[in-house]
């Protein structure tokens, strides 16, 4: 079968960064089309109707959304390489949790965080006590997947690239408040599929800041 | 190995009614134990302290939380009877982007609709049309899963016991609105796994009644 991959993406979206990494792992050649959020194309809207949102991984013509999907897909596709997923079901289930708290978590809290004056401190508090939790959870693995990088150190390394954009916003450290996890991102980075993907954290940073005066704030 | 296998639910909770789908499907003994949400048991507690909900499964004292990971849980563990999910990796992303689009659409556009005077229209037309889009990917279809009754199935069809309650509230029929919808749910509830799970369409609208007027509504 001939295996054609196209990937909707932006350059500073975490979610597109997962799939990115997760295409890296298996050694899977793609083309990454970038997409402008503030004018989307007709091929993402044709292609995530529902959503209208990147990334979208789009294989031999057919459309897979939202990250996690995405990445359990890939995981599956190409089985030749290590599967991404533990392979006790309690395991995977932990794994597929923490994957689902960071969505649910971190992006929204950083948003109202960013965003808002009212809720800045208490957001700030949140946000870092989201971290600190998953810090935990690690406890003296190598990896979330143990020996080996899996699913839901894909789920979390994309998010290394907005740290110093939290950190500059919140006036915090992840240093000091996770030195741990830090070590964590640290073990990621050596990896190719990590450092090649991932954006410079300044260059996310000044998109953020231009992104808020576009917005309207400041 | 053991199977002592436990369940935190409330009767009339959606969520809960897919962990009980899915272990009638797969012929699982298990010990039902019935939380009051406003006064939560120390145990859910203690078994998901993270987002402190209902369904919690403990199977063998470890704890799995959020219905679309304890239902695919119960898929790989009791895996001597057939999988809920489609054996192609497409068809599998499919199952579970629908899943969650049920999970992230259906519960707030209806609470929405239920508590907001200002957006009761707005939120009940919405309602409709997420059910008019599941009716469409359904198709001619027997069972989400094809043939057989799969995990989008079990995913959806325990909003069926609240099918009488978003009428009432919304004044509009399902049968009026998604006819097909109406003759997939009639055959799921052929099913012994489906039937004797799900509440009483009016016991549930007593509830939500009930419920509204606690919250301080009406």
């Amino acid at each position: 079968m001939a295996n054609e991959v196209v990937l909707l993406d932006t350059w500073f979206s975490m979610f597109g960064m997962r799939v990115k990494i997760a295409l890296a792992e298996k050694s899977v050649k793609y083309e990454c089309k970038e997409e402008n959020l503030r004018n989307k194309s007709p091929l993402l809207l044709e292609m995530n109707p529902i959503h209208k949102k990147i990334p979208v991984l789009i294989h031999n013509g057919k459309s897979i959304c939202e990250s996690a999907i995405i990445v359990q897909y890939i995981d599956e596709v190409w089985n030749d390489k290590a599967s991404f997923m533990p392979s006790d079901p309690y395991e995977r289930a932990q794994a597929r949790f923490w994957f689902d708290y960071i969505d649910k978590k971190v992006y929204a809290t950083w948003r109202t965080m960013w965003l808002s004056e009212e809720e800045h401190e208490e957001r700030k508090k949140e946000l870092i006590s989201i971290f600190k939790t998953l810090e935990e959870i690690l406890g003296d693995k190598t990896f979330y997947g143990g020996a080996t990088f899996g699913f839901l150190d894909i789920g979390l390394i994309p998010f290394y690239s907005w740290f110093y954009t939290f950190e500059t916003y919140g006036n915090f450290k992840f240093e000091v408040e996770c030195p741990k996890l830090m070590a964590w991102v640290k073990r990621c980075m050596e990896k190719e599929s990590v450092s090649k993907t991932l954006p410079d954290e300044k260059k996310v940073y000044d998109y953020v800041v231009s992104m808020k005066k576009a917005l309207g704030f400041d």
